[in-house]
């Protein structure tokens, strides 16, 4: 495995607001507690060698002995190895014994994954499946661009919305991160640079590092896109890919009207630039129907839609979507199989079910979102009459915006509540947006009840200090991968 | 996408014998199919620069005038598109209608992949998923290292093979080839040298490049492994990892017996390497059953063992595993989310209903390609008296050896005929191995005679010129990708 090093200036970059407002903790403790959840987060990787102590102390403004009983401290956690000669090693304690996905039984709940439960039209669809499987048994079952029935539901999807689509024009993915994954290997050469908006979904950010591209973020406006500015990034960086979420942006829940979709389609033909198109929220609109797919108004075959049905039928359904050029389709069933031989075969004629009656569950999906994303709205108002958040048009989330730069203290804090929260820098490339949160609405009006009610104590213990610690210690709180 | 070249010489090297002896078709027709053919292969990937016809004709010792009919023929066919100032790419045909995925169904008979069809088993162990099912439906489905309990039953298949395991020492994958995907991106760098045998699996040196690293091949010797000059590769090149199928090789079908295993597992410790063991065949042994798995002689945590269901079930079916060392394993599954968020929770079910039952399918199979197996070799043995193998011990293919470096020619010929085969330059790197073909015998036998029965016309076409040419137009089996 690799030996990276993470700098002492990139470190506290990425600690954020590592400090607790008027919280009684010592320096050590904090810094503790802030290594170990960037290490729990994925955003300090395994096997990264930590700066020097004294490094670490100037830039942080503590003295090195705070920094020697933070490293300490992580090491008798198992976070930290210290090698001879190699210095200090990030790592996972191998003696918690609990495995991974476990994570979601422990006493922590979930309120930073945006996904619902599975609808009751699941069980019917798989059911449906199962009887037509028979026919299918006697091929080999290799299907790199899917079955070719599945691959016509979905182009005709397409066409009811108002982008003429042929079956050949579509590839079945794992889901809409897979389909990225393909067209970021297909399309981009490392170094590349790839323009986002910022904030953006955390995953596509780790997409396009692992593709050893460099993500370059166009700040969001108060409201819709900056397209200008996305023009002018494009011409400045002579970028040939970019990544947009136009409907029901997440974290924000915004969408993009029509005419900035036809100007941003346009753009990607001047510049020579291909436009990868997020659609995975597209059927979660909660006040209105999103425009024409941006593919509609593309004249140049540069625009790649990702579709998934992982967010409005279940996340235990493993299926997604490519829509492209039938060149760029074909090139990545192609190149597809030396990364995986295709998805399963009863998987694929269950989507196909639920694709071909969508209109028998989305709408009653929709309404009880709908509830949900109101009751948590006016939760938030009056719990947190200082926080300033927009309303999301759709999707499952809503981006918060905190008085403060504190939000990774403050997940830190949710953490000793017993809630998992996802704070704003995840969303972002560097470490920024630390002044924000993704708050999901994808969960129950009583889970999110029993939600907002600890975070309204975390955040009251990171503001004032009012909160007494509970009795979860949080250095037991290893499982939380 | 990317605009790569390859220059004449390694063109050459990759067309291999393309002349077919005996032909009375002209050379620039020739090499237009030698190309084709390699374009359709994947071999010659697409938007890859051909060299200048006066180069490629001074290497190949044909005229210029030659190269320019047959990059113009490969024009007006759609696999060569010309641009000023940039020369000539290679492409595929949009005009092609078909799609990939029906292949299959065309008028080739697919004798170039090694996988049966769907044991009864199958429907039965969905079914019992299906009654499963529900249990799974509140929570959100994503389980990115697999659920517990199949991680169980497949640990407890290693226990019972007497390789102690644990599940948090499995990963759940879509199958042999994404656990290798996973594991080349967790332990590579770009630039990293991967010793691998020669021949080796087609799709193993696919995601070897894929990853950019570089396939370092260890020729197999006439029997067994040469584990010596594994050994001597190792030390020579410092490479860090190693990729090897031990249990019944693909394509050749030999077992590693237990003295190299043990010797194999003490170097790696000794070399500081990690090794990949690909048991997608272990299951299918014909004469006896493997040794006991390498991981079992493992003592440094060095051994990564990939496993599938893909050979032993059914390719529909996309269910694999990776068994090693836990940090490792929890390495992988917070990497992997980059990639894909884990794999359907139906089709983990079924899996595991059907491992936990595997002693009630597997036998049945077994005989039933012992005889697939019994019966291709003895017709090989009449029809092909000049043509060399060894006895497959397991696994799906044979490995023959021809009188001549004509596999390119061969296949090229076989598809005149209508039957789809696998040259060895797929299984080699460098396009080295012109003088071999992978046989697969999952085929019913009476599909087994109509292949070899082709094969044998394709044959005397290429050595005698005795057959006459069929009346399909090659030039017309472009949908054959």
């Amino acid at each position: 495995m690799s030996t990276r090093k993470i700098g002492p200036a990139s470190l506290a970059r990425l600690m954020g607001g590592w400090h607790r407002v008027g919280g009684k903790v010592p320096a050590y403790r904090q810094i503790q507690h802030a290594l170990r959840l960037l290490i729990l987060d994925g955003r300090l990787p395994i096997g990264v060698r930590l700066p020097g102590e004294r490094h670490l102390a100037e830039v942080l403004g503590v003295s090195r002995t705070t920094i020697g009983a933070a490293y300490a401290g992580l090491r008798d956690l198992g976070f930290v190895v210290s090698r001879h000669g190699s210095g200090s090693l990030t790592r996972l304690p191998s003696e918690a014994k609990r495995l991974p996905d476990e994570a979601h039984d422990d006493s922590l709940m979930e309120f930073s994954i945006a996904a619902p439960p599975a609808p009751k039209e699941i069980h019917a669809a798989y059911t449906s499946a199962l009887a037509e499987l028979p026919i299918y048994l006697p091929a080999l079952g290799y299907e790199p661009a899917g079955l070719v029935g599945l691959r016509q539901v979905i182009a005709d999807r397409y066409v009811r919305r108002g982008v003429p689509t042929a079956p050949d024009e579509i590839l079945v993915t794992q889901g809409a991160q897979h389909g990225l994954v393909l067209a970021l290997s297909l399309l981009s050469r490392p170094g590349d640079q790839v323009v986002v908006d910022q904030p953006t979904y955390p995953k596509a950010l780790d997409a396009i590092a692992n593709a050893s591209c460099q993500a370059i973020p166009v700040p969001l406006p108060p409201s819709g896109w900056d397209i200008e500015m996305l023009d002018a990034t494009l011409r400045q960086t002579g970028a040939r890919i970019s990544y947009l979420i136009p409907d029901f942006h997440n974290p924000s829940g915004r969408c993009m009207n029509e005419f900035s979709r036809a100007a941003l389609a346009k753009i990607m033909v001047d510049r020579g630039c291909n436009l990868i198109v997020d659609e995975t929220m597209a059927d979660l609109w909660l006040d209105q129907g999103p425009p024409s797919p941006v593919a509609h108004f593309d004249r140049g075959g540069k625009i790649i839609s990702l579709g998934s049905m992982s967010k409005s039928y279940w996340g235990g359904m493993r299926i997604g979507w490519v829509r492209a050029d039938r060149d760029i389709i074909r090139a990545m069933a192609l190149h597809r199989s030396s990364h995986d031989m295709g998805g399963p075969v009863l998987e694929q004629l269950a989507a196909m079910s639920l694709l071909r009656n969508e209109e028998s569950s989305l709408p009653d999906k929709r309404d009880q979102i709908r509830r949900q994303r109101d009751h948590l709205l006016a939760l938030l108002g009056r719990k947190f009459p200082d926080w300033n958040f927009e309303n999301p048009q759709g999707g499952l989330s809503v981006w918060v915006e905190l008085p403060v730069p504190v939000a990774i203290a403050l997940t830190a804090a949710a953490r000793e509540q017993g809630l998992r929260i996802a704070p704003g820098s995840r969303f972002g490339v560097d470490g920024a947006l630390n002044r924000f949160l993704r708050l999901p609405y994808s969960l129950p009006e009583s889970s999110i009840d029993v939600a907002v009610e600890r975070l309204s104590c975390a955040w009251d213990n990171v503001a004032n200090g009012k909160c007494r610690t509970t009795k979860l210690d949080p250095d037991n709180l290893t499982s939380a991968i």
